[in-house]
């Protein structure tokens, strides 16, 4: 395991100072275009080189026309060149002292035999030049703790504890959004290509060593160094989780994941085997994955795998108890000392079984603050999972009713909601125990938002609550046998 | 099978002429009152009586001292009294001649002995008087194609396909917003409860005989007629698709659902059989419940289970892949010719395997209609399976590039987004064989948003829309064997 990123191979690409950039010019239909407004709008600090043949400028920068014109070595190269030309301008990279690029172009192995052999050449000028390089037909990276995004689309929101090395550019780029509204995002994420060079193990070791990073996600195609890739993963899991998505175990997986990268799947027991003897939590989605880094990263580690249910619907308590039941999650059984707390707070028509559905309560506020307490206090419980509900049309019409204004609602209901989110949050930091939320509604109606922007992850729907809190119950027991 | 809705008890429950309402005040603290406030929002056409023994006015509706001196008899009486006032209630309704009710309150069977008590002589008035009754426990009926809401929350978007018949009234109620947010609505949607007088399966026969219902989901946790269910399902099949969630098949599923309604759980093998022999699909969480329902109510039979790939986005088409090849569907063979079509529009970093990938494509209008054309006219293709991606940012990159001032840059977009759906949906109309999208984004996101108006359901991933399709391929099959 790394001591340091700054031991890792990719430290300089991950953290480039300056950046000569193949591939850009002032028309907007061309991708290297892209990538460089992409760069720009992220608000890179350091200097960047266009290299263009014709144009002076390139998107209000110095263009230089050829790299070895450049005044300074930069830290890094980043091309997205038509495939013909790419190798060329590596070897002018190499020839220039640049020893760290990313290469976007592809046409390369994934491609067939002709690209096969270009791969070839590729890997030949890297090895001559001892040039460490993400690609080719790769994204690069995204570290928006350091302003650094070589990919398609800006990032969206703050930057966050997911660390991504994934065989997709797409589940980098185009992931960017989908986190940002889980008040998630990466702290650094890794698109590796066709990894002629460095590959996903690389990336592995690198996010190990990374302070920003709190989980580790992996999106696999194929490992290509299985025994790295095990020893890596063996040395980095008792201190920080991985999480994997491995798409090449059907037959459709595996011939789709070649012609995406030239990536050589293998059946899906052997990879399942090597996750479950590294301790790697396997997810089944894209989004499941993403979900497992939530808990992960937002939790404190399970005592172990009984549940306690709060909830004021009964069908989405059912629902909740049977997806746990089948993600191999227990129930707690509550004391009596519990039941006599929770007594003045349940009325006749609720139940005080597991789940503890509290159905029309006329306390709100006990909702976020009373009962999880006494909840979390039960010796039998070693998690919190708690039905959330935004019914926004309700809140308004209990204000109204008050007789407030229209226009005070929404500013009250607001102000409603923030109260019992911190209320509810605070158990969060006070609490050794996991508190996990579920919905039904959008992450950005109400209280949700409002839980979530406070750290406590709240999941759609049910099942992916209850398949997350095993992935966290999985780890903690993973952790404790490879401490001991 | 019932020939008519007519014929069924819950007619005049569902399209009720004129309501008596107990438990409504001018309280906003009670729940009664909130059912008033619903019924009332969602613009019921008809005469509401509140009783109530002292006020005479109830959210500006006259009041009524005892339900014998309402000027009527109203086809619907909605009970959300105490428990203990409740029977009385009833039988007041009967001696009036009120045939028809729905009974919010609970305290009855589900939470022990002294309330099976109570719900046996529930059981008697109803009998004795001939009423037809949903509940008690329950939330009523919300049938937005009459404006009858009885349950806590008024409906939002416009009526739609989608019949339930719900052990929970929660997945009524609670799930308004839900699906609206994918442009899906209820056609009617019942809330049984304790299943006192009418269970699920009189709400699967109106559902099956009503005009509105393209597609009927069920929430069960547990069947009490299991016969007459069996009966039901199989003669409804054979013309609309059934879907069932049911959570009563694990340990904790079944505890939870005897406390929340008093149902009375099996095997979970032993419902799969019921479900398999009766042709009903079953899903694995409410949202895939959903998830199928929108596929089956919006999409054309397939003729079988080959599945053609479009994106332009390697890791999503591969994650599309493997997700098909795990639902048990087959990625079909492109023919010479559908290739000979295909190649120009496709560049030489892309693939015509299958995932066709355009990766990066200047033509970007293509993806939706030339595409689309050509594989939705190859052979050995059932159903297309299209990535959808909504990256705001770099459309409006790009229009901003073409010169066009800040403010014309957000309407052009949706220009473009709209004539793109319109295109892509139009191949919806013409073609025999089912267009699925999926994302990773939100549906309320541009193209998505265009597109899941014109009618294409877009699901959240790529497992999502796999196990949707294959909801459909299975549906598919069971029709056709049951009509030979």
């Amino acid at each position: 395991m790394l001591k340091s990123i700054k031991e890792s191979p990719l430290h300089r690409i991950a953290n480039a100072r300056s950046m000569a950039f193949f591939g850009a010019s002032n028309n907007i239909a061309s991708m290297g275009t892209h990538l460089l407004m992409t760069a720009l709008a992220g608000g890179f600090k350091g200097k960047i080189y266009p290299v263009h043949r014709k144009e002076t400028r390139v998107q209000n920068l110095t263009a230089y026309g050829h790299v070895g014109d450049l005044p300074e070595i930069p830290d890094l190269a980043v091309i997205v060149l038509p495939t013909s030309v790419v190798n060329q301008a590596l070897e002018d990279c190499g020839k220039k002292g640049i020893r760290h690029a990313v290469v976007v172009s592809g046409g390369f192995k994934e491609v067939g035999d002709q690209g096969a052999q270009l791969e070839r050449s590729f890997k030949k000028i890297a090895s001559e030049y001892d040039m460490k390089i993400l690609g080719p037909n790769c994204l690069g990276v995204a570290n928006p703790h350091c302003n650094i995004n070589t990919t398609f689309i800006p990032d969206e929101g703050a930057p966050g504890f997911v660390g991504l090395a994934s065989q997709s550019g797409s589940f980098v780029t185009q992931i960017f959004e989908y986190l940002s509204g889980f008040g998630l995002g990466f702290s650094t994420a890794f698109s590796v290509g066709n990894e002629a060079v460095l590959d996903i193990v690389d990336c592995m070791e690198y996010l190990g060593a990374c302070p920003h990073t709190k989980v580790i996600a992996l999106y696999i195609e194929g490992i290509r160094r299985g025994r790295a890739f095990m020893e890596a993963a063996r040395a980095i899991v008792p201190h920080k989780p991985i999480v994997a998505f491995y798409v090449g175990g059907s037959k459709a997986g595996k011939a789709a994941g070649f012609s995406h990268t030239g990536a050589m799947a293998g059946p899906d027991g052997i990879y399942d085997g090597m996750f479950r003897q590294t301790g790697i939590i396997r997810a089944g989605s894209v989004e499941e994955m993403f979900d497992f880094c939530w808990a992960l990263g937002a939790l404190p580690a399970p005592r172990g795998n009984r549940v306690v249910i709060q909830t004021h619907s009964g069908g989405p308590g059912a629902a909740a108890a049977d997806a746990c039941g089948r993600a191999g999650l227990k129930l707690s059984t509550l004391s009596e000392e519990t039941l006599g707390k929770l007594a003045p707070f349940v009325p006749s028509t609720g139940s005080m079984g597991n789940p503890v559905d509290l159905t029309f309560s006329k306390n709100h506020g006990a909702f976020f603050s009373d009962i999880p307490d006494i909840l979390l206090a039960e010796e039998d419980a070693d998690v919190l999972l708690v039905y959330l509900l935004s019914p926004k049309r309700v809140v308004q019409r209990v204000l109204k009713g008050m007789g407030l204004a229209d226009e005070a609602v929404g500013e009250q209901a607001l102000k409603i909601t923030q109260s019992n989110a911190e209320q509810f949050a605070r158990r969060l930091k006070t609490q050794q125990k996991p508190i996990v939320g579920y919905t039904f509604h959008r992450s950005d109606a109400y209280i949700m938002k409002q839980a979530i922007a406070r750290g406590l992850p709240v999941f759609q729907g049910a099942e992916r609550a209850a398949r997350a809190i095993a992935a966290l119950v999985s780890y903690a027991r993973v952790k404790q046998q490879r401490s001991i």
